[in-house]
């Protein structure tokens, strides 16, 4: 018998089931530091333990994207090595901040099932929990992924599709109970613009671009473990659809967030992912650009420091984004388009600011 | 008198002769996220301090392969830089784990000389130890490389060919006495089989293949303080034998390590090398592959929880391994076969997990 | 309004004008080792805590070129995001060593201003000052670079042109007072020659080349948060002058250091930037060699285990530098030549080893 791991397959996925992923994770500030090589992220609160620690929390905690793909990262030897397509995120939330030296671990659940009319695949949905080694969470989100069947003969199981949120409530998000911004300082964290003056409607465009290499993305990829050929064999996609190594969809997304600071450089914390496309492949040599839109700007029960801002950011290829490129006429993302990403983000209030 | 380190050439060396290396270096968590970056290893055991830990370890020790290239690379400013090639190493053991914050420094004694039959080169044998900051043992081994005479005319000294052992008996092999695997979580480490599954004869193709990049090799290399002009050099590379920068034969033996994690998931030690080989060079844009095959299997005198597999990897550039290439008819390596390397591993026995 | 930060113009600075720059960083051991994976410095005082400990430094400081590129990066979003050249540095001194956990900000001064004569653009005098959490100096210089007028008709201002000196006085340079050199170990530093056995006048070769990278220069430069367009953006750039990301100056510096150290082993600390020009632009894949003139050599006050040595390194591409490529018969920079730095060092004197 082989010891390789093939993957799952869909019909290897029951529904109720529970996955305890592979390979515990230590996150240190090695981490921290390749995370800004790759990235160039300027949040203050990431960048700074005395910035971090002025609000309440231990130390600087690691950038929230960074904790999402390491829980991420565990969950495709088990879920996705046998995927066709990465379908959708949904009900994403980011729990206790992580700091260097937790140790992060996923485990999933799979919440729904349903075969697709070719019959040769099939949409599997998943709940995948990362905690730290005090069993906090730490990100929490449901993805679904079409996944190869083994045999194309097995029976379709009955389908089950999670009801799934179009976001997350503002009520839901996670809000350290130590935080206080009070002592947030603007200046130091680059940018005059607090959560009141954002409307919904507001578009952003974050200016900068930044070009993608091979190493670049391999390395970041590697760095999370996350284990899907597509990124790393040359040799192989040399005869693939595109010829090419592609890109992993959450690179895209650190990158984007990293270029948003230009606009939005006190949205201190991503509390949220409430959706996500990776609309197009992205390759070595593309340039990605980005920009935003407030989608809603929401209190935080029981806070007047902090309020909560829900955005998309839409990062594109070899495009700059002035004119804000989207979708076409029928709705259809445009092929520059990369990324959609659908999230809540946090941002001090005047009121905390005296 | 120029200042710069003209290396040293083969009447520099005498029987006997010991070499202390420069540059000390404190390894850190930045050193171990950087090989997770550059190789995308996952055995738990240098991926978390909390599976570590649950074994008898400090914290979690770093990847075997990195605490070899830091001994290794202090060598080469001494030993190799003048050197044609790198002959094979031999009688190399670890020792105590290494963890974040120790301090490693390389001494070498010279074991042997023997001028080859043109008499334009000779080849040392050195026996390389690297130590932490206590004096105590990380990593001890022979390697034989040939080097330059600075003139043919010197005089050959007496051949002294030390006496090699085809490989480290298993009961040469260091086992941490605080090492305890009744700890050892199947499911973190991503694979169920233990070291009464394998058998000698039995070959794994690891499947996965990683593609070589310029800045990744060199960016290695660098980090383990290795001057061989060779990897980095492209201006007088383009004029040399091949055109290119050579890839550091150990970043091939790290990237083979990290494949043969899938087959061979609880191998969580390296413990010995007993050989290795760079059968031919790789060079950027290389996909490499793996296989290995169980040369044998011995018990650890002394404990019943824990067992060591001696294995062959052998690494391939731009060809799968599903046939297990190797060798032609004439005993030759194959020219796709860039590493042939035979070393032991632990691995936790049944017995340990109850 | 828009939110996103255009830089500022040659109108928007006055004399005397304070800026505080965002992004306090604080430097970790991941920042340690990724900037020996990018440059592969071998200075043992940055290298080994150990060797370090034994000078009186509390652990390894980060090295000094580290230091200075986190303090000028902080100042590019708001000093030289319009520049259109980076003209010359002066007054350059480090101050107390910088250790991993240290978090760093940085202010400047505008100490001079002057309309150039196109009326387009002017150039900006800044003195910035990179301090440590306890507001200790870690790095003070001074830089000035041509920016754009916003508005070509806007009237200039009267000219005001800082008197700078030629070159940082020995007597300034900041020598931590714990430091004694008799713990000093030539073996493992590597090199046997001490600030007595260097004279004015002595040229060094180098000798070794490095390779530049597209993923290394942007990891580098992201790294130091610095936000400079040129460097990251090839969609862009491929419409401009060169067609290509130009690669931050200060990348080929800290190359320039690490290479040096093949001559100039012991000058185990920068103590001071005299001047700097970088000469002509590199590109990915122009491999860096340099060389090395002393120009000064000067007693510390007070000490006689320490001296300093002001040296001229010199980093030229595709052009080795046996013959000390610098300048044409009219005084202008070769084209080979992309760096020329004068700076000050600190080497162990004999004395001090008994």
């Amino acid at each position: 018998m082989s010891k390789t791991n093939p993957g799952h397959f869909f019909e290897d996925f029951q529904l109720g089931q529970e996955l305890v992923h592979a390979t515990p994770r230590t996150v240190t500030e090695g981490d921290g530091a390749l995370y800004t090589a790759l990235y160039g992220s300027r949040f203050a609160v990431s960048s700074s333990a005395e910035f971090a620690r002025a609000l309440g929390f231990r130390g600087a905690p690691l950038d929230d994207f960074l904790v999402f793909h390491v829980v991420f990262g565990k969950t495709v030897p088990d879920i996705s090595l046998n995927a066709v397509a990465n379908l959708g995120y949904a009900r994403g939330r980011f729990g206790v901040p992580v700091y260097a030296g937790d140790t992060i671990r996923t485990t999933s659940r799979v919440i729904g099932l349903k075969e697709t009319s070719s019959g040769k695949t099939g949409v599997v949905y998943v709940n995948s929990v990362g905690t730290n080694q005090l069993g906090e969470v730490v990100c929490d989100y449901v993805r679904w992924v079409m996944v190869h069947k083994r045999d194309p003969q097995t029976p379709a199981p009955d389908p089950v599709v999670p009801d799934l949120p179009e976001r997350v409530g503002p009520e839901d998000l996670y809000v350290p109970e130590d935080l206080r911004l009070a002592g947030y300082d603007l200046e130091l964290a680059g940018s005059p613009h607090l959560w009141e003056d954002y409307a919904p409607g507001e578009r952003i465009d974050h200016v900068d671009g930044m070009t993608l290499e091979e190493a670049e993305h391999m390395m970041a990829t590697r760095l999370w473990q996350n284990t899907a050929k597509v990124h790393f064999n040359q040799f192989e996609q040399a005869g693939g659809r595109f010829g090419r190594r592609l890109v992993y969809g959450g690179h895209v997304i650190s990158l984007a967030r990293a270029l948003s600071f230009n606009g939005l450089g006190n949205a201190f914390r991503v509390a949220a992912i409430n959706a996500g496309a990776h609309a197009n492949p992205s390759f070595a040599g593309d340039t990605v650009h980005a920009w935003s839109e407030v989608l809603e700007a929401a209190p935080v029960p029981g806070r007047d420091d902090v309020g909560a801002l829900r955005l998309r950011t839409v990062a594109t290829k070899d495009r700059p984004c002035a004119t804000f490129p989207h979708k076409d006429t029928d709705g259809r993302f445009l092929p520059e388009v990369v990324l959609d990403l659908d999230y809540w983000v946090l941002m001090p209030r005047h009121a905390a600011l005296g």
